[in-house]
């Protein structure tokens, strides 16, 4: 299924696969938050649904320039590619930087946040996939691929639970973003989608915390 | 922490962490497998502790084979390494031989069942690393690893369960795997630790299918 065009934008499709590489951030995660970015739309009045579509399939072609190096703005770097590839490809200056706005500004440590309703919803939709057992889900598949460890130890060799953490693991993401999450979104029909999906989250961070403790006899 | 030994073997552990290479089946996995070994042989008579310690530092050390092969047999490779390697540092022969049977039949998948106490205690310590919490969040980075999806699709389009899969994907892990372990273990505390981590690892797979059948709109 995943090679098959899915909206009346193949050529943005065709695109977008081109540029997807680890697998917290492929083709599925696209297509995810565009079915996310459609069920807000359908909450909101006057979306420009070929806009809303166009940045929902592009947001992430920056992120294999990121993944190379870290020191790029995967956000900033999709929002230029993007722009400079619609323009190619014959849309026009308005369409095209109304879209890079949406790009540039879909990142949660953003600098530039989203003001058009097209990019809040956008924001939102992407922000559902690290909400809910999904978020856990792709936060793990990006651990692995960036080579950070569920959790890391404290001076006396004690498990840390994440929250004071310098050193980057799960549990430090878990409690430096992903449990902060549900209150940031934009659009009520986001922070609808979000809500229903905390409990699931906290329950796999507390269970996958209860365990550690426990198998190392610190409870 | 990490780079301290913990036991008193440490040439042992010394050839264990030069031996590790993936984030599913690190360091840390090796000392969480050890915890469990202590706990069960403390529910045990007559477990020989030093011959459980050394099996469980070297149970995976045949890892990186078969990730840079998969069609090594990593419990098979581990085995033939750690009883030349032992050989080699002074350990004698039937000593050696115990070791190797325990780390050849660890494997859940393998044709050679465990058959002395220590190598039944290995063998459910390390199966409690795939169940609960700890079980679904390293299958996900395992997933990352050898770039296995969440799910895969069926002939329509839908998302499939995992129950009749014929891709590799995590929902597939899981219905093939993960939720059969829990019955498969050889002691009685094994068990029991296992059976207090069914419900998390449920859960966490119930709540990502659930999302994702919403997210596609197919409930």
């Amino acid at each position: 299924m995943s090679a098959v065009n899915r909206t009346n934008h193949p050529e943005a499709e065709e695109f977008m696969r081109a540029s997807m590489t680890d697998s917290a951030h492929d083709i599925e995660h696209v297509y995810r938050v565009l079915n996310y970015a459609c069920d807000i739309a359908k909450h909101e009045n006057g979306v420009d649904t070929k806009l809303l579509t166009i940045a929902c399939l592009l947001h992430d072609i920056g992120r294999s320039a990121q993944f190379a190096d870290p020191n790029i703005d995967h956000a900033l770097f999709g929002a230029e590619k993007a722009y400079a590839w619609l323009l190619e490809n014959g849309y026009s200056e308005d369409f095209s930087a109304a879209v890079q706005h949406c790009i540039k500004s879909h990142r949660f440590r953003s600098s530039s946040p989203p003001n058009t309703l097209e990019a809040k919803i956008l924001y939102d939709a992407d922000k559902l996939e690290v909400c809910g057992a999904v978020g856990i889900a792709r936060t793990l598949l990006y651990c692995a691929h960036v080579s950070v460890p569920l959790y890391s130890f404290g001076k006396n060799g004690e498990i840390s639970d994440g929250s004071n953490d310098k050193e980057a693991s799960f549990f430090q993401e878990y409690k430096f973003k992903l449990e902060k999450m549900y209150d940031k979104l934009y659009t009520t029909r986001g922070a609808e989608l979000a809500a229903k999906r905390k409990s699931a989250a906290k329950l796999f961070y507390d269970s996958l915390l209860l365990e550690t403790l426990e198998c190392y006899g610190a409870i």
